[in-house]
């Protein structure tokens, strides 16, 4: 069995954003392995704290230092000072997600959320693709 | 077909650990593709090189460079300096990882080893999720 | 159904290389997840823009700042400086890729191509394993 669908959501402001009842609103009763991928090189999946609306303000700052737009080699910058920055970030976090679903229901732990991690600073709606094999 | 099972394994101490047999022995005969899953937002799941212990303590040492707990920026830091260091860490490495099974064995390469990153001080056994689908 | 296919590829110079086709012209005719899996250690995947040269040549100088060869920390570094940084860079990137395929169809958004990152001075070839379940 294989369920696949996109969804087309946002435009969310440049950071990290919690996306978790959208994806597993979309779930169907299968158990097996969930892929949710992002059509698009400036943002990102990852999973991460779901609680406490600081954890993402600390990636978004941390990312910012991390992977920042002062760096003078850049030459992919005809987009404005985040476009290489994103295609960075977006690498660094992966463009695609993988959790366990059991009929139905992910498996994720408790503290666990489903993060879109908007990395450019004026985007549009983003496509994301969920996809489900096993029974 | 679809295997799905949770393991709980641990503690351990921060740093870098090579957990290759804990999943590989829990592996059904199948072909397909394996998904191990941690539960958690403070460790993460890698592979890499699994000879040399120093690639492992290499691995910590560059971590907390690049994840610098003297990063005076960070808001979530309630449970301590390596709070939201441990987020920002686990989904660098991923809270999970995919790899090929044929007929039960792993389709690792020959220096490739499974690692449980755990990125906090003092922490509890962690709960994994090994999932396969395929044949 | 389960599809499955080891392929050799290369060798490649140090840096971010397109392998889209490579890969997608060994995909069945199947709907449901494929994985791409790198059989090494200091060579990675990732998905992302495939258009401009430049955004790999700028991938490359940001890893050697970000991992840099001149850590005098690292103590796995007998096969040379580009050792250890590169098994860094390995689980940074990840040894795998995931995305959706339709019909035999890869559901890549239109700027997504598929990269080896070629992390070593001199590599060999690279073995590489595509997985398809689903469908």
């Amino acid at each position: 069995m294989t369920f696949q669908k996109e969804i087309i959501i946002g435009p969310f402001e440049r950071g990290f954003h919690i996306i978790s009842n959208q994806i597993i609103n979309e779930l169907p009763i299968m158990s097996g392995i969930v892929n949710v991928f992002i059509k698009h090189t400036s943002a990102s999946l990852t999973i991460n704290e779901n609680a406490d609306p600081s954890v993402r303000e600390d990636f978004e700052n941390h990312f910012n230092l991390m992977v920042s737009e002062d760096g003078n080699y850049f030459k992919h910058t005809l987009e404005g000072p985040d476009d290489m920055t994103s295609h960075i970030k977006s690498s660094l976090l992966g463009s695609s997600i993988n959790f366990p679903v059991k009929n139905g229901i992910p498996q994720l732990g408790t503290w666990q959320g489903i993060y879109l991690c908007e990395h450019r600073n004026n985007a549009l709606k983003r496509r994301l693709i969920i996809t489900v094999t096993g029974d």
